[in-house]
């Protein structure tokens, strides 16, 4: 199957099983939003807490925090984001429709890393290079990919929603220092959301102006930041496995030294093969001291660490594994999904792992008109969901249905209630994957499905 | 002690201990942003989830959501924020500070219930009210609230940050009803961030311009309004006693026919008092089909309910309890802190449930510099730290200054490990509230904890 097709049925099957709809849908949507409907909302809060858990709980040198989307705009000012933040565009001199250069060139078959906006503007000019409407092209020019919006009454007063969570835990790294006097190596652990006013979102999930971030800033002794730099390449990895990534389709790319930031000695992108190409996922960058001390500079407080045990006093350097969560969910989609045939028949399902499965089981009473099945099937239902609370319920239609309409959203098992369960307690339960099917005690029901 | 004094007291422990930063702290602040440090960000998050289990997981007539902060900007003119989502604002004409109109002759002894533009203005002028700054005033005109921005890279598109996460909700029903076919009544509940540009932000996490909420949007058949009211209003209650809000500082009010919206024929404000006075926590409002109506005429897509089993179609009446995250965090604070004397000193301690609690046990050896007891307290930090999760080592200073802090955040129980440990696995657990010790094996300490 073409991969613009599989694209298309992983879309299609979002939103028809209410994982993903266009943001303000029936207003014919908003460019670059989406809203994660029932099914959505479980999957992607079962990759955040997994997140959350993995990269800060279950560690003692992780801080959490939730800070503002809105900031004091010196804060961008910093950070270089006021000045530097913005993506090359071109118009249409005709219907004065905007569209990112470098997308442009690339898909006209120009190589475009490191070009600068005059080198752009030579190759559209000299290879005649039109809008996608087949009009002319304007010069490229800079376009701040902030979101503007004034804050309080007074006029004049510009602030930005943040376009990184990243600057929220540099603000408050010594915040955190006061707090809690952790220390080095730690870190500072966020998920939150970041908007980006891209000229041309695209691709789903990947190219948006709303979306979510999961991102640890990492502080070290200058002399230690290669340990902490591989320590969290392997968390990195460990992780996308754990979620249902598959990691086939996963791939480091070393950012050569021309084109990392000048402050960074070493940069990783993690990048996947999504159906529309090979292309970021997650990043990890080596940051040096660039940040904190920016924000010195900037704020006038002093964020050097004092290491109480050595005496010595320095701008700690940091470490960076920034995720995104709406890719890690379409990643997690796309790795998932599966067209096989089982029994004769054509069937779509996500091979979801049980970890982030939205639904871990569904129970089914055989029949739905059979008060005894009902009874017996409620009381199954409510055990099950009382330990593993995504439960579903479903007694409509006949089992084979049931069974492909918990397919198609990777629910890992289905419980079957018949007249048999009224006899010996003993229930069916079916396996997603194989389609295969045992007969399991009552009793036994929840260390199997916990055990398997 | 005086009430402002009860409000610093709270502000500066929240700060210190990494509950609660101001946003943007290091830049002097970003008026109406707070940062939530390590442990607040626990606590809010415990706060959360509870509410997502209680009002969405664990009931089957509910859906969960997560629309997008931005949306179409037709959405809010059909619900009508465009038009008249405002604050009534003056000016001080000497320094050009803006204030709220209502809030300066509230605070000057008015009452203003009800008071448009022109009245406030007269009550101005013809009692000389001046600003806090001690200079005349404009006359009182209208600020719309939402923050607007540009979307796009083509001039002129504006959007707003939602003010609400209701709407998200309404935009999404037809969604959620073409995904999941459910019978009325049924709701859909979302955790969101919302923005309101307040023109005097007051009184620390209370009146803020960047919040969250926890909506439910609760769609019946008109008929059965009533009875669907109280049961929120009940579920309300429930939850409110079960996260550590003072019920006794909880009161019902019924809004009169006055002061409601014309389409709502019932609204109970909960209201709270807090240390700067009883004002609003919660709501719970019956909105009967105004908003699903608005947007059917906003949209031109239908978006009444067809009842399969009557035949009947008709646009769904909704309930609607909302309840502000912030608020509930402030509220559980000023509910749980207490001052008392133990042991002849005077101590400030979080009465905090063990569920909202971001620490639930801490773990102490007695001395820092015995391997034994190291060795050990890991060994019972580890087993504790994987059933709860949220465990604190803390083997810095004297055992008493160890209890104060634990008591300063709420930790329920603090558990030693001494020399008496390493010769019969029995530890000291010592309860926050009472400060009592107890001796009890390590063997049956998850099972005490969890019991008590």
């Amino acid at each position: 199957m073409a991969n613009s097709e599989i694209m298309k049925d992983i879309v299609s099957l979002a939103k028809r099983r209410g994982f993903i709809y266009q943001g303000s849908d029936i207003y014919q949507g908003l460019a670059g939003t989406y809203d994660y409907g029932p099914l959505g909302v479980l999957l992607k809060n079962n990759i955040k807490n997994s997140w959350w858990q993995d990269f800060v709980t279950d560690r003692e040198d992780m801080y959490g925090l939730d800070a503002s989307i809105l900031m004091n705009a010196k804060v961008w000012q910093s950070s270089g984001h006021v000045a530097g933040f913005s993506d090359p565009l071109v118009e249409d001199l005709k219907t004065k429709k905007r569209f990112r250069a470098d997308h442009l060139l690339e898909e006209a078959g120009f190589p475009v890393e490191g070009l600068n906006l005059t080198q752009m503007t030579e190759i559209i000019q000299s290879n005649n290079i039109k809008s996608p409407d087949g009009n002319p092209l304007s010069e490229a020019r800079q376009f701040n990919m902030m979101f503007e919006t004034a804050v309080g009454a007074v006029d004049g007063d510009i602030s930005y929603l943040r376009p990184e969570t990243a600057q929220g835990i540099f603000v408050n790294f010594k915040n955190v220092v006061d707090s809690f006097h952790p220390k080095l190596p730690f870190g500072i652990g966020q998920i939150g959301k970041a908007f980006r006013n891209e000229i041309t979102p695209r691709d789903f999930l990947f190219r948006v102006r709303e979306f979510e971030q999961m991102e640890v800033e990492y502080f070290v002794h200058p002399d230690s930041w290669q340990i902490n730099f591989t320590m969290w390449q392997e968390v990195i990895k460990v992780w996308a496995g754990k979620i249902g990534i598959d990691l086939n389709k996963l791939s480091e790319l070393e950012i050569g030294e021309e084109d990392r930031a000048h402050y960074s000695q070493r940069t990783i992108d993690f990048q996947f093969e999504y159906p529309f190409g090979v292309k970021e996922l997650f990043g990890l960058a080596y940051r040096g001291n660039y940040d904190l001390t920016k924000h010195t500079e900037g704020s006038g407080v002093d964020l050097a660490y004092l290491d109480q045990e050595t005496g010595e006093k320095f701008i700690p350097h940091v470490i960076e594994p920034s995720l995104g969560v709406d890719r890690a969910v379409l990643s997690v989609l796309v790795s998932s999904y599966r067209e096989d045939d089982l029994g004769g028949d054509k069937r779509v399902y996500l091979d979801l792992p049980f970890l982030v499965a939205p639904i871990k089981v569904a129970v089914f009473p055989l029949l739905k008109n059979k008060p005894q099945l009902i009874e017996k099937g409620r009381q199954v239902f409510s055990d099950l969901k009382s330990e593993l609370s995504f439960v579903m319920w479903d007694d409509n239609g006949n089992i084979g249905k049931r069974y492909r309409r918990q397919d198609e959203i990777g629910t890992p098992y289905c419980v079957t209630i018949d007249f048999d369960t009224l006899e010996d307690n003993t229930v069916t339960v079916r396996q997603r994957n194989t389609g295969e099917q045992k007969r399991i005690a009552i009793s036994e029901l929840l260390s199997y499905i916990k055990n398997n």
